[in-house]
Order: structure tokens, then sequence, then C-alpha cells
């Protein structure tokens, strides 16, 4: 039935390319669609093209933002502008602030570094995060005092912490990483071995 | 994160209302639109707009096309013009032609009756059914032989085919309904009670 709907088989293609949706999601979808109101898809629309248009990356930390410039975290002075999180990725800002166990800013890396995969620090935002520490070095304002380093554990992750660890090195600042271990609510027999590792050696005393 | 980017916002909103694409999903879905190269939201943007003003609904079947009057179905003279095979849904067309069991034509009912959702044969396209049957009782070019219902064998599918049945007769056609029964394939080990008890009281004799 698709093929023989040149503009229904069109978007069926594109909904199957973003991720998790199939070729069988994707025909669902555009079934909902065509069953849809016509204001819907003029919402859907207009949404898709405002968000290609407004939203854009920060020009300090990389998260996304429809601010002109900065970003409301790296503008908000009520957070310590003094202490930067880096993440791999803008939605992993999301999470981080819902613990409120964080009130510093940000800093996205866009990706970690991955030789496997060709990736190196030139390709991420490496060099930005540098420059950041940097400039805080002679100006008291933008001095970082801290730098939490909150990327997942495994082998990109590692090796992107290993590679900052050493790049920030005589920056006058205190480097960290998030405690990777068993997760609160979490069974100890359902745990792997990795993770159950990890949390002895990186123990705590009491 | 989210609720700091209203375009993001309502991106992930209009998303989120589509069928099975939750709230994590179409947050999901969100970002990697957000990463994509600008083409991909031009692309589906077209994709979504021209699906709107080219799809509409067969005159004669209901089915969905882009032809102006009749689907390629409805104008295909290889196919039987004289068997209609009742469907709920258009995108239960799809899987009757892969079978390559049924070479007539379809009648899209967009619906089924469903007292207990207050939808009665008036809400759904019974009266245009029964209008081509009627068509056919003078007009040998017409005629319709055979109407098979394949529709689902719950309460709503069941009530619907009650109903055709009766509003069917005497008018010189055949009716038949798809046999439900074990699938091919199907462990009768696991086979639900319900579903086994049809395909005995169906049972071919060979």
């Amino acid at each position: 039935m698709v093929e023989h709907i040149p503009s229904f088989e069109k978007l069926v293609n594109e909904l199957n390319k973003l991720p998790s949706i199939g070729p069988k999601t994707a025909q669902r979808l555009g079934y909902h669609i065509l069953r849809s109101p016509q204001n819907y898809v003029s919402n859907l629309r207009e949404a898709l093209q405002q968000v290609a248009q407004r939203v854009r990356q920060c020009s300090k930390c990389f998260c996304y933002t429809e601010e002109p410039d900065l970003c409301h975290y790296c503008t908000d002075s009520s957070r310590d502008q003094h202490q930067i999180c880096i993440v791999e990725d803008p939605e992993d800002i999301a999470p981080i602030d819902a613990s409120r166990a964080f009130r510093g800013i940000y800093h996205v890396l866009h990706g970690t570094i991955a030789p496997l995969e060709g990736r190196g620090p030139n390709d991420i935002k490496v060099r930005e995060l540098i420059e950041r520490i940097d400039m805080g070095l002679n100006n008291p304002d933008l001095k970082i005092n801290e730098v939490i380093l909150a990327l997942d554990a495994d082998l990109e992750g590692d090796t992107t912490v290993l590679y900052l660890t050493k790049a920030l090195q005589n920056k006058d600042t205190l480097i960290s990483r998030i405690a990777h271990g068993v997760p609160i609510g979490g069974d100890i027999d359902y745990i792997d071995k990795r993770t159950l590792g990890r949390a002895l050696e990186n123990r705590v005393s009491l």
C-alpha cells in the first residue's frame, strides 16, 4: 500500500531515520499522522522549524539554548560559576540538575575521545574547556576551582577522563569524577561484578 | 533543561502526542533532531506537508490515495472488481494484499460498530458500502459477487460482522468471513483456548 502513495512513503522513510523508530513503527506513526487533524501536522511542522531556527549552542558551555549568546546556566548568578561539571551530551545536564546535588555550571564535550572510532580530543570541545580554565588563571572572576567529570564508566569515558586529568594538571583546579557504584535501591545480588568491584574499590570510610 | 528552551519543549510535546512515543522517547527524538543536519528537518517538514496536502480517501473504497478520484485498486482492471474485501482500517490492506490470496478490491470502514463507545453504523462507511452493492444490482459491470469480511475476532469486529451480514442479506451477493484459527507455525500448546475453540468449530473436512 505504502508504495502506491509516494508522499506517504517519503514521510515513513523520514520517520524511519529517527532512533528507535523501525519500519513498522514509522508506518504506524505515518497512519496516525494521516488520521490526525490538519492542525496537528501544522503544529508539528512549526515546532520543527522553530527548533531548527532558534536552538543553538551556548558560546561558553555548548549546551543547547535559545539565548543569543550565553545560556541561562552561564548567566545565573545564583549558581557557583567557579565549579564546572563536564558532560558528554546536552541531555546529561537535566538529570544532574534534577539531583539538586550540583549548583555550578556545565561544559558539554559533545562526544568522548574514542580512538577506535577515530575521534580524538580535537573532535570534541576539549580545547574550548582548556581555554575556559586558562582564562580564569589570571582573572579571579573567571577562576575555576573545581572540575567534576560526569562521564560514563565505559572505555570512551575512561579514556576521556584520563586525557582530561592530564591536560588539566597544573591549572590550579581540583579535578574529580562522579562516583560509580551500586545504585540507590539496587539489590547487591543483581549488580554486575564490574560495578560491584568499583563500589568496593571506591568504598567511603565512615 | 527542556523547560528553558521553549521551542524544544514544544517539539517534544508534539512528538509526545504520537502513539507509542512517551515523554522519554519524545525527548530522545528531540535531541536527535537537534543534532541532525538542517536538511533532515526540512525533508521531514516537507514530507509532513505533502502528506497533509496530497493524501485523501478514494471516493469508492475509502483507502488512502494520492489519485484525484479513485485509488489504484479501484482502477486496476487486472483485479477482480466484483469481489470486495471489507477492512476496518487502511493499514489492513497491505498485509492482505501481501498474502497474494486476494486479488479483488477493498472497502475501508474506518472503524467498527462499537455500541459501548457510542459508535454506530452511521459513524463508519457502512452506508457507502451498501450503496456500492446496490449500484451493482442493476448494472452487471458493477455487480458485487462476494463480500469478504476481514475484521478482527473481537467484540467490535463480531458486532460489525453481525450487522453487515444482516444488512447485506437479499443483495444477491455471497458473504464470507476470513477464517480465525491457529496461525501457521503456531504451537498448539501455546495457543489461547478461545482461538483453539474457534479452530475446532471451523474445522475443514479433508
